[in-house]
């Protein structure tokens, strides 16, 4: 037997790993295949089941005529037992032939079966289309439930937007940046952070790049960099993490906020309709309509928002100074059916309700250079122009109860001449989730941080803790 | 004058803005120039300064004989002062061309300068081509100091190495994954760990991105990520930070422990040549001699190191379980002469040195399936082939004293047919450390972390703790 031999290296020479999907192209050859199993069929002396590797699955025929011994090893596999496949490549008959898969075209033979690693039972069935699980049971068995392929189509695709964003990045000119997420002060203010004890110091998880992205904008004049942000935010809903993915790009020099809009708006739709472009099948598969992406995207202040959805629902939102998740559903349908765009920008939030760091509308300092992109009626994006002024930034820091000296690297940026710039940050989970229809952005994360949870709920984090004492 | 008018929009249409080196195609035209100011020099009548913006720097002249007025203006300007300026692009008589200068055959002539904003005086001289500062003195000044050329060299590599980095990982096949850097339990155990407060809930900052590379190998068989690494270490060296950027991959399916060497060999070699290839002229401006990059690595196994060293110094370190900074060194010098290598992969590192999770040499397991790269006398990845039977696993995390219980969803992929693999994990401001012979590797970050400093150095910032209570 090939691989039985005790020289691995010659076992290697004999005959290398073949992707199933090349298996395609090997019609009458012997080939080497590794994968995992899925749905295992006995018919008699037959068994079918098929491998999954990391292109794709392929059809795998055992007959007990050929080999009682390879027959009787088939006879062990389990689902998602992973194995090394000996196979005869057969072309199917035109009849036979399975046009939803890649490698429809064929069937394996197999001619010999090793099992590298052998797998419980499965404590549900994996080999539907939709696994149908409960948030919860879905991430308590994480390392099973990312195997299945629509898991795996969530992530696939969340990487082609991660590209697509440097790409575009790229185009803007930015040079990439890495920056730390341990900080001695908390970004942006306020009680939502979490405290790091740093070798018996306070310190903190910054909640943005914000602060060391516009340092390197004083550098480089463009940035950008994908980091996390974490959000100590006591709450739990479909639209938040603890611990989020965020892809921020800034921009010195600017000639004027416009620039800014034109900027994020370009790196949205780029990202948007590349990913599209590269796995329109696979956006597909998650829900019929492919996102509209106008020429223009539409941009209103916050308060025409309002005024909008006050015309079109009666509902009076006028007075409120922010948007609720409702009103940013609300304004998409708007510009899906007045503008035939599932984005919409939304400028000139109130000043108060924005970080210290956002520059106040010189027209109307009560209003702020400040910004959301709203895709599908969720913000995927938030930026502004920034304070550059020293002593502008000073004086706003300490109106906010802000210690400056808190704040000292990033306020020497500003004392060594700092041009207009501005910037923006896109929650890749968020951007996954709203391309994919997925109902919890959770579901856009592999291993999703909240209140409730690391990996395991704390509930049963805590009951083991107990029992550990 | 066009940028007085009060329409943003007309002005940007009237000019738009021109990269410095944009403008030596632009002889004789008016140009719309954007930067920061260095090096000024008087001459009676004439003022001379350099404009530094993303892509290069530019020779300025104001005649006072032209316009008193930008005269006056540009008497107020001090080095690193954001301006804005209308100027007229001159070609250089050939006898004045600079050619260290990618714009040293032209000169603007300033018609108009206005002042975006400005800068304190500097408190040392920034023109000169090396800053010669002492590291605190280079880290209390950050904002200031990352804007020198040198510096700036220094992330526009490291930026480099990263792409690199991913295209090395996109040959290899690997898919990106996003990890998370919050975990309930610490990645390798140990103590060396940053303990989080989570909403009340005892929590860690990741060791590395490991486990959940494990995982998701699991899922997509090859992965590949770029995401930060977290070490309590409570020493101070040279060659440590609290905060790292780990460039990881992980490998699923793997025939043999040669096909991880020949994996992470590649990577290495890709990394460092290509960023070579694309950033020659910057590295060589950090050192003459450009990296050593042989057709084959060539590969020890750690007794075999300690074994040279003893031959070649005389210094014993046969009975030492693990190598020194120093062996590092000399073997490296051993590999530049006898090999033409300045890269080194040494394996086979005794067990107990190495994490819980790495596989035994089944022919000898008090030695590993482990390596280090060593390039040019520093470790710049470690790695190993992993334990992917769950049993043997659970066994090894007990005799360590390791509480099975605290790593369920990592445990839970093995239970789930895990196939041989392993990966390894680079360091990225080691490696830009090493390209450009930097003496520390905080010079390799923008922002480092250690043990004395979170931007300002620790006595810095209680003192100030003190003074607010």
């Amino acid at each position: 037997m090939y691989y039985i031999k005790k020289s691995k290296v010659k076992m290697k020479n004999l005959l290398k790993r073949t992707l199933s999907i090349e298996a395609t192209e090997k019609i009458g050859q012997e080939v080497l295949l590794k994968g995992w199993v899925e749905r295992i069929r006995g018919h008699g002396k037959l068994i079918f089941f098929d491998l999954r590797d990391r292109k794709s699955l392929v059809q795998v025929v055992v007959n007990a005529q050929h080999s009682e011994k390879v027959f009787k090893v088939a006879g062990e596999i389990r689902p998602e037992f992973a194995i090394e496949l000996l196979g005869l490549v057969h072309k199917r008959p035109e009849s036979a032939v399975n046009k939803n898969l890649s490698t429809g075209s064929i069937e394996i033979e197999a001619k010999d079966i090793k099992i590298l690693a052998s797998a419980e039972t499965l404590p549900f069935d994996t080999t539907k289309k939709d696994l149908n699980l409960e948030l919860p049971t879905l991430l308590d068995f994480r390392s099973l439930t990312l195997k299945h392929s629509r898991q795996q189509v969530i992530f696939k695709v969340q990487e082609v937007i991660a590209d697509a964003f440097r790409e575009a990045s790229k185009k803007l000119d930015c040079t990439e940046i890495f920056i730390p997420t341990i900080a001695a002060s908390a970004t942006e203010g306020g009680a939502e952070v979490f405290e790091v004890d740093y070798y018996g110091h306070h310190a903190f998880l910054t909640q943005s790049p914000q602060l060391y992205k516009q340092i390197m904008a004083g550098v480089f004049e463009r940035v950008y960099t994908i980091g996390h942000a974490y959000r100590a935010e006591p709450s739990v809903t479909t639209r938040h993490l603890s611990e989020s993915v965020q892809m921020d790009c800034e921009i010195a020099f600017i000639d004027d906020f416009k620039e800014l809009l034109d900027a994020l708006e370009f790196v949205g739709s780029y990202v948007v309709s590349k990913t599209v472009e590269k796995c329109r099948e696979m956006v597909l598969s998650f829900g019929k309509d492919l996102p509209l992406v106008p020429k223009e995207i539409p941009r209103l202040k916050m308060r025409e928002v309002q005024e909008i959805i006050f015309k079109r629902s009666g509902r009076d939102v006028r007075s409120e100074i922010d948007l609720s998740a409702e009103d940013e559903k609300e304004i998409w349908s708007w510009a899906r059916e007045e503008k035939g765009s599932d984005f919409v920008t939304i400028t000139h939030y109130p000043t108060k309700k924005r970080a210290f760091y956002t520059y106040p509308d010189p027209e109307n300092p009560e209003y702020s250079l400040s910004y959301d992109l709203i895709f599908r009626g969720l913000e995927i994006l938030s930026g502004s122009q920034r304070i550059n002024d020293y002593d502008q930034l000073l004086k706003t820091m300490q109106e906010r109860g802000l210690n400056p000296e808190n704040f000292n690297i990033y306020l020497q940026t500003f004392k060594y001449g700092m041009p207009p710039e501005g910037g923006f940050s896109f929650g890749l989970e968020r951007i996954t989730m709203k391309l994919l229809n997925l109902q919890n952005v959770r579901e856009a994360s592999a291993f999703p941080r909240d209140m409730e949870r690391v990996d395991e709920r704390f509930a049963v984090i805590e009951k083991k803790d107990h029992k550990n004492t």
